[in-house]
């Protein structure tokens, strides 16, 4: 189990509006984004919660992915539903909906082997759930969470002790700011760093992503996509193609995986934003992942 | 001649205010950021208007660096001379006065050998000033020019009818949606093409830039910067590197050369925001250009 990814976060209906069209109830949620882009890489076994409504299609047809479903509660009500809108340049979402539902309930609970997963991802929710969740793991070697600026602001304590006993960070750009009171991002990756967390990657959408390791830093470039049909669920995408490439690497801590981490994430990201929900990562081959991954390193290789 | 650039645009004193300070009259304008970023790499020829109140000590400064100021004409009146302000995130100037002065009048005239540059770089000056420095010239074996949102609206039939003659185009996103009216950058960069230049550059400040060249794309990230004081001209100095590197080398038309082209472009806009107006590119030597640069390709290598 040293490289299976125990993920912790929200299963969700998401209906969503771009000006390429719409979804109603599709499928969401950052634990499945995540674990979508993370079981092209390694096993990947999900806690969560759903209403009865959940379909029992999306539950197969996650199942059929590499993704084990054994801790996704069904508690009496309905599934999380976000309804959001994008502009045209896909930056800012406005929410015209939140119905969280059962997940206002979510109280995460390991089963079985859980605890025995090598890796960690604590999805964006509350910390101090987060925090319950990694007291009860054994002992995972790497653990990596997200979160945002609502529980910077609001849960600011309890994320401060959660950090203190994470590995890896995932913030955008005003979440780094947030969370140090600094605005440029070397300074406030340093600060972070003190914070617990050896690494910190700051997603930065369709500029890319920075990772900082110790004294390394690396800027990544995004891959520039034709036609962006739906940006949801790329951040958590981009986690799962950097979590599940590391999960599978015999070891972590090493600036050139890392690397090849960023690029995977990038990559994945890049598939994810190319049709609405889940459906381009659903339909994605392992050829056709390797082939953007080669594409993308070959073109940054400037010789 | 064949490696000379030939750069026409302004030369300006520039009174900056960041968080990190201020300036009073310092050296700017497109044409002295540009040429003292190429003239690392290749000789530079200015053509150029100023005040007599422009200092004695910047115009030997100039001359030190390689840049000929030939064709640097000076006018009874005063330089051209901007005032702005930036907020913290430096994306944003705003302007508090822009005294046109003598630039009013500039009537870019070639001297003696000018036109037999090989090498033109049209900094952004009226579309029409640009086409007729363009007929000046003898046959340069590259054409590059830059514009913005001002001419793109005013002077649209003049701007297209330049860029039929140009090989190579620097623009920001918001320059490449509005010429193209469209959104996508990719989708811009195929309509930018049509319109006659081979290769778009897009630049995108602190997000890096992004080259086109017909179906070869790549996107590069910024170098991350600790403490940015300024700004000011690192457009221009992007594209003096990426010029100067490319008036250089044999042939400019290989993809590899156009990715060393720019990651040069990159490295030398990275060191421009270190300090006030051109000082930090002033006292640049190329044993910090090489460590940088190589550094920098490095890093992008995912091995």
């Amino acid at each position: 189990m040293k490289n299976t990814i125990l993920v912790v976060g929200s299963v969700a209906l998401d209906s969503v509006e771009t000006i390429h069209g719409r979804t109603n109830r599709a499928l969401g949620g950052s634990a499945v984004h995540f674990s979508l882009s993370a079981s092209q890489f390694t096993p990947v076994r999900v806690v969560g919660v759903v209403g009865e409504d959940f379909p029992a299609p999306f539950r197969k047809f996650l199942t059929r992915r590499n993704i084990c479903l054994e801790g996704l509660e069904v508690l009496p009500g309905k599934t999380f539903h976000w309804k959001g809108k994008y502009d045209q340049d896909f930056k800012n979402a406005t929410t015209i909906a939140t119905e969280l539902n059962v997940f206002e309930q979510f109280k995460p609970k390991l089963k079985g082997t859980h605890n025995k997963c090598g890796v960690l991802f604590l999805a964006n929710i509350d910390p101090d759930l987060q925090y319950d969740v990694l007291n009860q793991m054994g002992r995972p070697r790497l653990v990596a969470c997200d979160t945002m600026n609502y529980w910077i602001s609001l849960k600011k304590k309890s994320l401060m002790k959660l950090l203190g006993k994470v590995d890896l960070l995932f913030v955008n750009e005003e979440e780094a700011r947030q969370l140090t009171g600094e605005y440029n991002l070397i300074k406030a990756a340093k600060l972070v760093m003190k914070m617990g967390p050896k690494a910190l990657v700051v997603k930065r959408g369709d500029s890319g992503a920075i990772l900082f390791y110790g004294s390394q830093v690396l800027s990544v470039p995004a891959q520039p996509i034709e036609k962006v049909i739906d940006p949801t669920g790329a951040g958590d995408t981009f986690a799962g193609g950097f979590m599940g490439y590391l999960a599978a690497a015999p070891a972590w801590r090493n600036f050139d995986v890392l690397k090849r981490a960023m690029s995977y994430g990038t990559v994945m990201s890049s598939f994810s934003v190319e049709d609405f929900s889940v459906k381009r990562v659903a339909r994605l081959s392992k050829a056709e992942i390797s082939s953007r991954y080669n594409k993308y390193v070959d073109a940054l290789h400037i010789k």
